[in-house]
């Protein structure tokens, strides 16, 4: 079996590289070969028994995609994109890589099975994004709600989706789309997206550092961790299409918890002194770009075709201490 | 003002170009100009008081996009499109002419916007249709339902809605998307387009002519007049974007009948001589083509914001005998 990972050297790209590593297999059929490129070359996960390619290639070339598919993986991930943020800001760079990056993948997919006349059909695993939905909501977003983004990032995912779901009604490739929660606890640095305290106010104060928490402890949101985030690829990988049907995008499942219930979980599981290491310090732009995001979802769809995440977030930080701190607490 | 009718050759946009040049001007402003390109050099309407110049053109080729917008025009409507069945048998054609030529559009709207720094910006009426949407669907379907069109015709038009959207959130242009109902009674032939029944049933035999009607009568479906179709696209063109709001894509108003209750219509308004004209012959192909597609909405917003249809399917029929038969029934 041959896999090539598009966007391997991102955080969750990095995390699935390792994982295959770890288990060698996928859906029971040995990996022979796995192709990791992203725009630096990413690293090759340690320890792996199969063969290793690593490349740095700018996705928005059209003629990129026609030579990563021409060695026919059976399974791609495609995980590459320009985060939300960037895409805003440089909306030619953003389409580009997001809407034409991807558009490249599916046609290059295409033109190989045109050319196997059927007999060449992957498997491909698109990230999409809960930024396909724009506000207002409905408290708890439903399957079938519709999507009205309010970002470029969003807009262009929400057409990978539709474009995802007609090659595969087509015949041209076999897609499932995963809209992933807030990647939670993200590793590394803090980082500057607006997002980013819901991490940096419990994995800092695990290692000892103080972190800003720049909203109201009232704000709610949609949450999964990263080892959850890459057993959704991984069971989107393996999954009978033909259970899944034509709409080909789902939701995933996450934890959905106010601020206030991050700070007592991480009481619960670390104690005062690591919760004392928060600092409230409010931030007018950031609470008006979260007031738009969604807060919680009903993904019947996914968690009835075996998706799970964790059950609280008190676990989605236990899994950050036994996957990045060791099992201890700084 | 000047005024730009992308699709001008097709029945629908015919019709508009008769109503601006009946009403000589929009919302209050008087019309200097009007411009109509189709793939096929469109005809000039009768009595126009403004100057009308037409243009054969290939939406899909970028250079042409950018000629037909240098001359900065106020309004513009794009009902250009590959239809479902060619678009479905044609996949590089349909994307390029339903995909590409609706991109090419908005970016040439933004290059302009951007050289004029923000002061050329002008309104978009984008046609979409209800192939946005695919079935399983409820028994109305609400605003907020979402988009998994079955058709690359419909996948097309639900990309080019978001892309308003988009295009639109960022100031590069101001669009209003419409979804049209089925667009009944088409005047003209008897037409091979598997919706073309609707119409057949009851304009042929308003002429003198027998119809095939190809379904069971308890087929349920959502209609409007070509007069109305042209009334949503004024409407569209004179709205107060502010009262849109950032969700600028609307199912329209129709009338949801079922092809029993059109024939009872028929026979009201004609007479069961005229009814006896339709003469049954199942089809399984049509029958089930038909099986997936919407049979009644619930357009609220769209109602709000003063878009008008007939009130019944007997409205419907004296627009057409007023229309296209002059008052008249063969």
């Amino acid at each position: 079996m041959h896999i090539l990972i598009i966007g391997a050297a991102g955080m969750v790209g990095r995390k699935l590289a390792e994982r295959l590593a770890a288990e060698g297999g996928l859906a029971g059929r040995k990996i022979e070969r796995v192709s990791l490129v992203d725009v630096v070359a990413p690293v090759a996960p340690a320890g792996a028994s199969f063969e290793v390619e690593t490349r740095a290639v700018d996705i928005a070339a059209p003629y990129i995609a026609s030579k990563l598919v021409a060695s026919k993986p059976d399974v791609i991930f495609h995980l590459a994109a320009i985060v939300s943020g960037e895409a805003e800001a440089d909306f030619d760079k953003g389409y580009a890589i997001n809407l034409d990056g991807t558009r490249h993948l599916f046609e290059a997919i295409r033109q190989q099975n045109l050319k196997a006349a059927g007999g060449y059909k992957p498997r491909v695993v698109f990230t999409s994004s809960v930024a396909v939905f724009g506000a207002p909501f409905h408290e708890a977003i439903s399957d079938e709600f519709f999507h009205t983004p309010l970002t470029s990032y969003g807009t262009q995912k929400a057409i990978g989706e539709l474009l995802l779901s007609d090659y595969s009604r087509k015949g041209f490739l076999d897609g499932i789309g995963i809209r992933l929660p807030t990647v939670c606890v993200r590793p590394g640095k803090p980082n500057l997206a607006a997002s980013g305290f819901f991490s940096n106010i419990i994995r800092e104060p695990l290692a000892g550092h103080e972190a800003v928490l720049p909203v109201a402890d009232t704000v709610r949101h949609w949450h999964t961790s990263p080892r959850s985030a890459v057993g959704f690829l991984l069971h989107a990988a393996t999954l009978d299409g033909g259970k899944v049907g034509p709409r080909r995008n789902l939701t995933m499942p996450g934890v959905s918890v106010t601020v206030a219930e991050q700070i007592e979980a991480l009481r619960r599981v670390a104690g005062d002194k690591v919760v004392a290491r928060i600092k409230r310090k409010p931030d007018e732009t950031i609470m008006r770009i979260v007031e738009g995001w969604p807060r919680n979802f009903d993904p019947q769809r996914a968690l009835a075709l075996g998706f799970k995440t964790e059950a609280s977030f008190d676990d989605i930080i236990r899994v950050h201490i036994e996957d990045e701190l060791g099992g201890k607490i700084g």
